[in-house]
């Protein structure tokens, strides 16, 4: 019986196996299993091979074979004339985005046909430093998944000037990481592109962390102007080519292009515009992978990295490559091509087999059948029923007080007032004045400006229970609150409201679940998100998550909110322009300047 | 001014040079130099872009711009709309085979547009065991050349029943020089693919100390019926598929295809045939390399890693993928394309220029102009003036005695001989079987059946001066006796003559020289490339052996040999069919029995 502790290593390396690969290939020993009766898509060569049959052994593949050779007497899965590809090989996400840990995250990847992930742990090492990015590694080590990690680069964001982070990951405490974590196989997105193009000695010296230990080093670059240096600065992959030249300046300077996929209607989906570097100014696809990033637990279920690797059939790819470009590429980017993402003898026996729309059916993980029908098996249920269980320091991250003062005093006199103005996709913040005229209540200005607070408070226990006062405007909150211990990428408490009672008990439920996303109305909570690891995590399976943000959003777009919750939790995040507000106050971006809530004359 | 200490070295890691790259491609620093004019070959994206410049700063590549983008005082180079490319990159070649040491060697690799190669130096690794690959290793580390090493994985080729070897690189030895030496990054083609696909213990217990060590394992096989098993075996390339159906078996398990391309007479020129997996069969490119396997130091000026990369144009590959095919793809196999094999940023300057059928006129390594208009430039015929020292034990390699038994005695009764057929290209020998009516001398049989001496002499001082006596049926040889101190592998000394004494002055004048390749006529040398070192290797340059060789050769040719030398030195080895002979006696192969000279009844 296979026992509960289905995880990466429950296979063995090849180095031990060889021979009994061998015996097996040969015809000496039998296979475990056999899946028979499939068309092969082989992502070395990107053509589909009818009438194969798959000899599975120790967790790995033994060997592909004519259908119908193996006559022993090993068990027999039949493959119907399926398509049997490798399981796919995600090279960027954020497990955090999805609120789920990584053992539970395995469960959606599984279903998606996901075998593989290379994730960037960036948010728990904002909130816990290197502690939470240990923990989340030993989360994966658990998990009935490969999963991978590039070191979070750039931690925190900006600058303790302009914002107060939990973390603070230095070049000496990357390199700690790189030194005691073996998965620590690159260096993750080095977001401050342009003090990396301006040769700032702290991000070279991460950079020089990374590459002087054999890693490579993964980027995030917006601007065909940032492309040169930020290549010379040995960056070799990014994941942002929001269109087709950008996309294409990336590749021509050697950098990998991950194509990033997501809900159509986000901006996260700019795959369709990146993709044009090959199906219109034909470049090879052979340094181009395909990527999820960032996903909501509901989204992931819709939008996995299959969902992507279909888009990109969709856009013209064949499909024998595109699913290359969703599982071998990202191997090969990493140096794993000898393991993973491809149906090789010797590789991990990760498989999924699909319909002729790419859809997969079924996902075996090293050799273990786990997804069947698109449902998970009970061998997969009973490996997710005991998951990783994060230190006690990871439940007691929202460190604010009981009560703060969570609205600004209203003007007694006609001011201007610096706003934070929202707009779809959710991603931008416009920066706006707005005049008020002399009021003794703000809801005469909110309904006259269409605007609401915004409050960001503090929770790492670090600053003496610092508060920001700041207006949105067009964020379309009719009446109650709004607030999450999500905020990028300092993870403060970030509380959006009509009312100084309704934003107080949207504290007092995030500080009770120490973390989570919460509406609230009429002084009721009316949803909610626990997220108590980290203020970052729910500790449920990512079905049970996916319902409760399904729920969640569905109250969110009822009480008026203009973006969705993945935009809202951005408006700290202050490397986006033109403006933002932090624990610190509002930032200008790219200025990094403080601005006043009340414009000064 | 350029130190004569031109090598690998001279570039600096990128780790350290990001920030001066970053401020170089950002227009803030100089660069040192800037090629401007071109036409730039790009292998991430197989395409070629027009008008470009090159900057380049510590020996890398700080930026690919627009043509006339530099405006500063840094020296520029005319590139004359040439095409700028990355160099080559050989992935497989025993440098051995061009009797030339790796100081030497870099000079016709760089005439070649090649700055990396992948090496294999198994054949001093049968001579002089681990301290012959670690000289031939600080050889490289001396020369003006990127030169890794694929540990030798099979030494002895066969079992000391068979032959008498000076190495014997056990698992323990194998492991030792993988810790020993970075530079060490694969394990060399494991050739007793026979015993590996049967699981034998020595040879997968080589494997292990390879993938244990996360060094890949590079392969040499032939037969498609041991594809599967090989590949589960761990091995992840071969240069041996000498036809399309073999070339798209390995690419379908997962083993990278190596196209080997030699002077188009031989054998070794496998290209145009196992090329049509992906010209006739459809196969992706993006996992096929070309290589040059061996080469004569002659042949090496004329048919390099260049000559290969255009066959593969020639076979119906566009250029911009071929190129790549011979630079950055065996870059990605062996996970160094950050550094090598495209002209990214922060990768290292080793470039060529081509004219518009792809031959190289200028090489640069690591920056430095070392070959201009097809010839060598001052700044590289001074690094080539002081070569590596091999250590004294390599010049006393041939442990002789001064005379030996060198024929047997002629039979004085009716015998039948076993005798070695030779027939072109010059691979397989063939088994005959001779009837020899008594008679008083063997000038009589051998004018009636084609035939000559050949022996064998051990010269390892391991034996007790073991000599075989063979005879040679179709080689030719009219008067006279060639000789060898290279004979594949274990390079005991081999001699073929048609009586004695000549052939007694051909081991002469191994003996004195200490090895070599030699031709004896009615007593006298009359060609001779001495071979001082381990008795494989020249201690002079390139064009210099080349010069010697070529002289041989006519020779050679001359006194009526129908096979080449390169076939010639093949005969003792014992792992190819039908029969050999080795300082133990004939070999019948693949049945690995001895056989007598005189058929018993």
């Amino acid at each position: 019986m296979p026992s509960t502790a289905l995880t990466r290593f429950s296979v063995a390396p090849l180095s031990g196996m060889t021979r009994h690969l061998a015996d097996v290939a040969s015809g000496r020993s039998d296979p475990d299993t056999v899946i028979t009766g499939v068309r092969a898509l082989n992502t070395y060569s990107e053509r589909i091979a009818s009438d194969k049959e798959i000899w599975i052994a120790g967790g790995r593949i033994a060997a592909v074979k004519p259908a119908g050779t193996y006559q022993g007497t090993a068990p027999r899965y039949d493959g119907k004339g399926g398509i049997i590809a490798p399981g796919l090989v995600d090279p960027h996400l954020h497990i955090e985005s999805s609120m789920v840990t990584a053992c539970a995250y395995a469960e959606a990847a599984l279903l998606n046909g996901t075998t593989t992930i290379f994730c960037d742990s960036h948010e728990i090492g904002n909130v816990m430093d290197v502690a939470g990015v240990e923990a989340m590694l030993e989360d994966a080590r658990q998990a009935p998944l490969s999963i991978f990690l590039t070191v979070p680069s750039t931690v925190p964001a900006t600058s303790p000037e302009m914002e107060t982070a939990g973390g603070d990951l230095t070049p000496e405490k990357i390199a700690g990481i790189f030194d005691r974590w073996p998965e620590a196989v690159a260096l993750g997105e080095k977001m401050d592109f342009v003090p990396v193009c301006l040769s700032d000695e702290r991000s070279h010296a991460i950079i020089e962390a990374s590459l002087s230990r054999g890693r490579p080093v993964s980027g995030h670059v917006y601007g065909r102007e940032f492309v040169a240096a930020y290549a010379a600065a040995g960056v070799t992959d990014t994941h942002e080519a929001i269109d087709r030249d950008i996309a294409d300046d990336l590749l021509d300077a050697g950098i990998w292009v991950f194509l990033r996929g997501g809900p159509p209607t986000t901006p996260w989906h700019s795959l369709p515009e990146a993709i044009k570097t090959i199906t219109e100014l034909g470049a090879s696809t052979k340094r181009v992978a395909v990527c999820t990033d960032d996903r909501d637990a509901d989204d992931l279920l819709l939008f996995g990295q299959d969902w992507v690797t279909r888009e990109a059939m969709k856009a013209g790819i064949k499909p024998e490559t595109a699913w290359s470009m969703g599982s071998l590429h990202g191997a090969t980017r990493f140096g794993m091509e000898n393991d993973i993402g491809g149906l090789g003898g010797g590789r991990r026996a990760d498989l999924v087999l699909l319909n002729d729309d790419l859809e997969p059916q079924n996902t075996w993980y090293g050799g273990e059948l786990v997804v069947e029908d698109k449902s998970i098996t009970p061998v997969l249920d009973q490996a997710l029923s005991t998951r990783y269980t994060y230190p006690d320091a990871a439940f007691t991250s929202v460190k604010v007080p009981s009560t703060v003062a969570m609205t600004p005093d209203v003007p007694s006199h006609d001011v201007t007032v610096n706003v934070l103005r929202v707009a779809l996709p959710g991603i931008t913040l416009f920066h706006d004045k707005v005049d008020l005229k002399a009021s003794n209540d703000w809801g005469t200005h909110f309904d006259e400006h269409g605007l609401c607070f915004v409050t960001i408070i503090e929770r790492h226990g670090k600053s003496d229970g610092n508060v920001a006062h700041g207006l949105l405007k067009d964020f379309g909150l009719k009446d109650g609150a709004v607030a999450s211990s999500v905020g990028h990428d300092s993870h403060n408490i970030i509380i959006a409201g009509t009312n100084a009672d309704d934003m107080q008990v949207a504290l007092t439920a995030l500080k009770e679940n120490q973390g989570g996303v919460v509406t609230v109305q009429s002084g009721e909570v009316t949803a909610m998100v626990p997220l108590p690891i980290a203020g970052l995590l729910s500790d449920k399976r990512v079905t049970m998550v996916a319902e409760e943000m399904s729920t969640l959003k569905a109250v969110w777009k009822d009480m008026g909110c203009t973006i969705p919750f993945m935009g809202f939790n951005l408006i700290p995040l202050s490397v986006i322009p033109e403006i933002r507000i932090t624990d610190k106050g509002m930032v200008r971006v790219p200025e990094m300047t403080l601005e006043p809530l009340y414009v000064e004359d």
